[in-house]
């Protein structure tokens, strides 16, 4: 029997609910959905007292499905101010469904600046006053909770960027080595559970075991199914080498590599920065570093990796494409091995990487620091932790980074930084950016691999309507949307997945029911936000300045793209 | 003949151009909504090459009439996205007036930094390369300014907060003894103005004489009537003696002067920076003071002052309540002469003084410097014109400056800082800052002097619609909205002056019309740039957090408040 945790952070109260029955067909993203708009004031202040902070597995959390583990982390958006869900690896998903729990609701706020660790078990939950962690990075945070609660926990946490409530603060997610590096990155939400003064959730789900089946014989029938099809596929063989990185020599070559503050399309230090020379530079310094690594238990992917140094000592795991392309191309550095101690500085502070390299980006634009000055960037990093003041406008994102420093030409929708894909050059993702409850958000809908000619304005809409429609499924069931890439062209599995799960008795068009359905909801809270179509536009600059190497500005007709939810 | 002046800053062409039969009835604030809406892309980039930037005089500017000289000036805002029109005395509307200027629309922008005076005259108007003036404070620029062109000019500037496209910075418009101090100043037109590479408009009438009326001697008549009503009007005797301070001791009296970032509505200093401890201080201070002075020729009021220092020399002209009751009480500053030094340097900065003091409250509460530290603030002002990061901070705003340094309970509607006026404790203002179309902005219609009990909830909507609709009507006629203290009951008398100038034929509904008209333009500039009934309402806290000092909380009914504007 699932059930909902709610836990009052102003009174530090809590307790175990039911599921009410029309929850029951959500999960992950979709879950988070109908919570909000069910519980949370549209027009509350995303830092205030009515926010609720969700954590939400989907819908085959728990169970042995490999690559289901992906959480859903939600609540009102300080950075867009309005719906937020965001997801990541690590072990917080599959520990929570095991413990019989389909979601967290952390509401309220302390009286105070209070810190506190929720730890849930099966002995049940407590809030822990957590003061003596105030300020400490992730990466100290997990070890220390390690060591006092045992080896079998998961930790979701925030570091200073959260507790200082930095609309560029994500969540870290603990991975299967003890890293705080699956983030719940965009939208801020680690300033939202810092303003709940929630430093941790741990969870600790010993003594239980993977979630069974209502029809073992079926999942495992359908799971074979389902290994085949991810194993057969040629583009998931080359996530496995390559990892994410593999898109930047895509990207270069056809002019969508954010360069300069997205000044540029392609990047003369590419060829430094690619999956080929990250992949060859990690074999040949060998050590800890890995070109394959799981971003979960029971991952089937492995799209991950372990960066190492010349010692061959971890540097960070994963380094990944965003990271890769926003503080490489965008900021003009082609230093992996700066690149990586960036990384890692993001994750220990807590900071969603795509926000501050876009921020960084603009204060290179601005002359804070040289456009490709390594030290530089390392050091402004470093100042988001401590905070100075200039840390603090970088934590505060890209479009107040931009406010202040008087640059004009800021890459977001809805208050949020672009991902590393110019949408002058690769005008799908554009269509994503633009609509996207989330605000500019590459998991929304990246089209950046579909077969198609990118720069064409026609069938754009049509194209990221699909995938925004397809990776809600995913976001909806906890699955890795890199899934997606192999499972595409059989939702039927998906189905049958859930129907063994839980009995059901979906086909396709009742996922896709499920993918619109929670769009829809996210859009109504969006609207009763504030929102309107006017907010689902590209800053002007991309409609005005030529992208320099693909000579495109991004013109797919506003018409088209206000019916891109016309489902 | 009227005309209108059209300039294209990104070719430096210009052109007079007739005034379209449409647009005679509008002047002012009306003018300008009808242009923006007309002619600007409402989701336009505010600081973009789309926005426009336009001065009007109202109907009734460079005629006799007393008190007819305010200049609206009007964009889409970099501070709130919305439509701005804000209006100050000064020269600036009398002198275009005379030279026939029904408006001057300045289009486009420089491709580089390059910087222009335009300067007009019965000659014709010119564009002059001014990068000799960058970066120059207001009061140096003016009298260089007069320098070169004669004192027959009027002159509206920016200083360097608009050069460096900040979202606080207004446009000084020179007064009758030469001083940079007549500000347009909420929305951050200045930064606009910055963005079209204008530092300032020159403006010459040499060779001009007032605007003669249709019929001469109606204007007679009624200018009798109007003066008469004026003069006997014990308010605007008042006014003469205190200014606008005199509402420090009442605010401070009902509870609803802004004190500490707006946490509490009473100042325990306030005696020592109220009406009558300010007239004492100038009297007895003696020298240049002046407790009484006109803010444009023809003033027939006198509420502005010359405020000196002890020997006698002026340190500001005019001091007036907004900035008394923000500097001072907001940021628990009991000293006239410290307030007067900021309100110098904001002047000559070229700051919005109510958006930069909220800001100031806002990083006093964060502990960048403590509540109550002159220099300390004093310091913080001088940041803003060099300008350091903390001053860039601050020169975009409260809300700004609430995201970067991590502070919830910020008092701003729509992006703009909330003037003087606690809305708690004076509800009939809370109204019109949420409904306005200006965002939080007093002067679309402050209810603080009515008879009315302010903590009643009911009742406000009506009242604050009634007093908007009113001071529309000033704004469209280019008079002061202090004349409405006694021309309220008398607006057949507005009526008569127009009929007079222009051989109209019009009533007290027709100007009516024109009011709801013109607010009607407004919404819909602002529901095509965006915003919808959400933006519609005070910040979370006012509702929340009970003024301490008269326990009252916002409390009129959202449903009343989205009815506002039922004509």
């Amino acid at each position: 029997m699932q059930k909902i945790l709610r836990v009052d952070m102003s009174n530090c109260t809590g307790a175990y609910e039911e599921v009410p029955p029309e929850y029951e067909a959500f999960g992950g993203r979709g879950l988070i959905a109908k919570i909000l708009l069910d519980e949370v004031k549209p027009d509350c202040h995303p830092l205030g007292k009515y926010n609720k902070l969700i954590f939400a597995p989907g819908l085959l959390g728990g169970t042995v499905v490999p690559s289901s583990g992906r959480i859903s982390i939600g609540a009102k958006s300080p950075l867009t101010g309005g719906i937020k869900e965001s997801n990541g690896g690590g072990l917080t998903a599959s520990k929570l469904a095991r413990l019989g729990i389909k979601a967290v609701i952390v509401e309220g706020k302390p009286g105070d600046d209070s810190l506190f660790i929720l730890k849930i078990s099966q002995k049940g939950w407590e809030l822990i006053p957590a003061d003596d962690y105030r300020g400490m990075g992730n990466y100290q945070l997990v070890g220390e909770l390690t060591k006092r609660f045992g080896s079998k926990i998961g930790v979701a946490s925030i570091g200073p960027a959260g507790e200082n409530l930095m609309a560029a603060a994500g969540i870290a997610n603990m991975d299967i080595d003890g890293n705080p590096s699956r983030f719940c990155g965009r939208g801020g939400l680690g300033a939202v559970m810092g303003s709940k003064g929630l430093k941790a959730l741990v969870v600790d789900d010993s003594g239980t075991r993977n979630i069974q089946a209502e029809d073992p014989k079926k999942l495992q029938e359908t799971l074979r199914e389902y290994i085949q099809i991810i194993k057969a596929s040629p583009v998931i063989e080359a996530y496995k080498k390559y990892g994410t990185s593999g898109m930047v020599a895509t990207a270069n070559a056809l002019g969508f590599l954010p360069t300069r503050n997205f000044h540029h399309g392609r990047f003369v230090g590419a060829d430094r920065i690619d999956g080929e020379f990250m992949y060859n530079l990690i074999r040949q310094r060998g050590g800890k570093g890995l070109t394959t690594h799981n971003c979960m238990p029971g991952c089937i992917i492995g799209c991950s990796n372990v960066f190492p140094d010349s010692n061959g000592e971890m540097v960070v795991s994963p380094l990944e494409y965003e990271t890769i392309g926003l503080f490489g191309a965008n900021c003009y550095i082609d230093d992996l091995d700066t690149i990586a101690r960036i990384n890692y500085l993001c994750n220990d502070i807590g900071l969603d990487t795509i926000e501050v390299a876009v921020a960084l980006g603009i204060a290179m634009e601005a002359g804070v620091v040289p456009f490709g000055d390594k030290e530089g960037a390392l050091k402004l990093i470093k100042e988001i932790g401590q905070p100075t003041l200039l840390g603090r406008v970088l934590g505060a994102g890209a479009v107040t980074t931009g406010r202040v420093l008087g640059i004009i030409n800021v890459p977001a929708v809805k208050g949020q930084a672009m991902a590393a894909y110019d949408p002058r050059s690769v005008k799908g993702v554009g269509v994503t950016y633009a609509v996207s409850p989330m605000g500019a958000d590459h998991t929304a809908g990246t089209t950046a691999r579909a077969q198609v000619n990118h720069l064409d304005p026609k069938g754009q809409v049509e194209l990221s309507r699909r995938v925004q429609l397809t990776v809600t499924i995913y976001d909806c069931l906890g699955l890795c949307m890199f899934v997606s890439v192999a499972m595409g062209p059989h939702p039927k599995v998906l189905a049958n997945l859930l129907n063994a799960r839980y009995g059901w008795d979906w086909d396709a068009e009742r996922l896709l029911e499920l993918s619109k359905e929670t769009i829809r909801m996210e859009r109504r809270f969006n609207q009763l936000a504030g929102f309107s179509p006017v907010h689902d536009r590209l800053p002007e600059f991309f409609a005005e300045d030529p992208c320099p190497e693909t000579g495109s500005v991004f013109d797919v007709p506003q018409e088209e793209i206000d019916q891109c939810y016309n489902f």
